[in-house]
């Protein structure tokens, strides 16, 4: 393995510009660079080698990008993205040589990463690895704040959830299971469907693009919807409103179907959240990565105890990470998207 | 005045036939009944002489009404509507006659209630009647529970109220300064617009007609709107959406825009929601009637101390209801819409 003070070939993926759609083969490039492995002077850097890198529905241009936001893509530089890492060498304090951690990261084989204090660290390690950047990470923390916080679930309750299979979908559908609501998935595939059934315990699923979402809601919801998690947008969001309950609330984690259009759907339906009473609210993990600690005390024996399971698009080599985050938003990836670069 | 047990003429305001748009006045008609004044034997009704009727926003016909949901308009019926009323006779043990009521009444000088457990019972009559058809009735309601429920106000926020000089947008307004917030408001004139800063006491307000409301917003709001009080919809929704805050709030309590368009314009920014994680929440006044009593508590004393103005549009007898109901959905009326018909 590689030390401190070595000089490496390192792999990169870059951008080549900006961009402000959905990612295409051709905005990413790969590259080898010549890196020595140390650590700038007095700083409170850390170096790592990176194992995983996730691909993730916010990795994407934006139009109008606001100050502060991150910037995923930009000229010549790695991609930026979440990952799971291993620190060589550490200039801060809270981390040593040998470490594991999750967090953002470069898409390279070495990181040299400025802002180590948003890095978790990782103590946990009879579960993959590759979890941290799903159901242990970002992913996960969103289905569980946006289920349990912004959905304010209750036993029995009717759930639904678009873009099920996505990293986040699965999960919320599964811990909805675990507290005994009744749990249907919208997936773009067949195959998502049976496994959102067979694996996930559904209680069922459809293929939003050969069904009406609206009669499909219906009919598997004839009492309508008291919890929606929102991944898509658009015209789904429009069907599931006509079919929400009273006092019924919607998660808006994401809109999906919605970046890469130049304009988005208009949504005509909203009266029905007057004549339902019903609560809409946008949330975003980060202001909620303080509960990570109780997140896991919940999840890992989930996890060990069999009763969450999880499906991972996992491709191998730093080569195949461009095709996997495009195939994200293609829908062609079954499960969550990540990157092998190395297991150790 | 008349007695139970007399026959009298009795004036009606009919509908010709189901509508299902803004009622115009063609839609109605004006008749003289002739009827008896009595109680059906054995039943709990009560008979009523209609001292003040209401116009309000939801009695406008629906495309496809739902069961249980009030029909304001049916062929050759007189209006339903709210009001304010005597008791004449009652079969209700909860009333007796003298009794002073408010609640859904019907368009003519005698009505029959069977319903009359849904009523209110005025007892504080040292404020004008016709004030439990607005300030102290449902509209009243409907700003305290939309404003102080939905909106979780804080001390010293922004808040944007559009239809603001509507019965209920003037009374939001009032209750935010009361609170100490920065009140914005919208209206249809220049009038309006200056009744709203010199009657109601708003920071500023704006003739959405005449001025470009993404603008004026960002004009009125440099730091963004914590609170959103909606009662258009359509395109102010959407220039709302762009100019909201970190965990802002919306209370969704009409969209009178929308309501005479065939479809709904469709509202395209609701990825704002997640960008500042913003809470839409529709709400009906009809869940919060046990709130009644504390409301009074409360409404009140601001009124004997002149601490809330009122601005009201009152007509003088049955006749004028219908140019009344039509120039509140046309916007010509200034102030909360009522028809006085007796003053005893």
């Amino acid at each position: 393995m590689a030390r401190s003070g070595e000089v490496v070939s390192n792999k990169q993926v870059l951008a080549r510009d900006y961009i402000d759609s959905n990612p295409k083969i051709t905005d990413m490039y790969l590259s080898t660079a010549i890196t020595k492995l140390e650590l700038p002077e007095c700083s409170k850097s850390i170096l790592v080698k990176n194992l995983y890198l996730s691909c993730d529905p916010y990795m994407r241009g934006v139009k109008n990008p606001e100050p502060g936001r991150i910037t995923f893509f930009a000229p010549n530089s790695p991609l930026v993205g979440y990952g799971v890492a291993k620190v060589l060498a550490s200039g801060h304090p809270e981390f040593k040589e040998g470490d594991l951690v999750w967090g953002i990261t470069t898409w390279e084989e070495y990181s040299l990463i400025t802002n180590a204090e948003n890095l978790f660290k990782i103590n946990d390690t009879d579960v993959p690895l590759s979890y941290y950047t799903g159901i242990l990470g970002m992913p996960g923390m969103t289905a569980y704040v946006g289920f349990y916080d912004i959905c304010s679930p209750k036993k029995g309750e009717y759930v639904f959830i678009s873009s099920a299979f996505g990293a986040v979908g699965q999960l919320v559908g599964q811990f909805a299971k675990l507290l005994g609501c009744y749990v249907v998935g919208s997936a773009g595939s067949q195959e998502k469907v049976e496994l959102l059934k067979s694996k996930f315990g559904f209680d069922e699923a459809f293929n939003y693009k050969e069904e009406d979402c609206e009669a499909a809601l219906k009919r598997y919801f004839p009492e309508g919807i008291d919890i929606y998690f929102e991944n898509v947008g658009g015209k789904m969001l429009d069907a599931v409103l006509v079919n929400m309950r009273l006092k019924g609330r919607i998660a808006v984690c994401g809109m999906i179907s919605q970046y890469d259009l130049e304009e988005h759907q208009g949504i005509r339906n909203l009266m029905h959240l007057i004549y339902n009473r019903v609560r809409m609210e946008g949330f975003s993990v980060f202001d909620h990565f303080h509960q990570y600690p109780t997140f896991l005390e919940t999840v890992l024996p989930y996890i060990r105890e069999g009763k969450i399971n999880y499906v991972e698009h996992i491709t191998h080599g730093l080569e195949s990470g461009p095709e996997s985050l495009v195939g994200l938003f293609s829908g062609v990836n079954v499960g969550k998207s990540v990157v092998l670069l190395s297991q150790y």
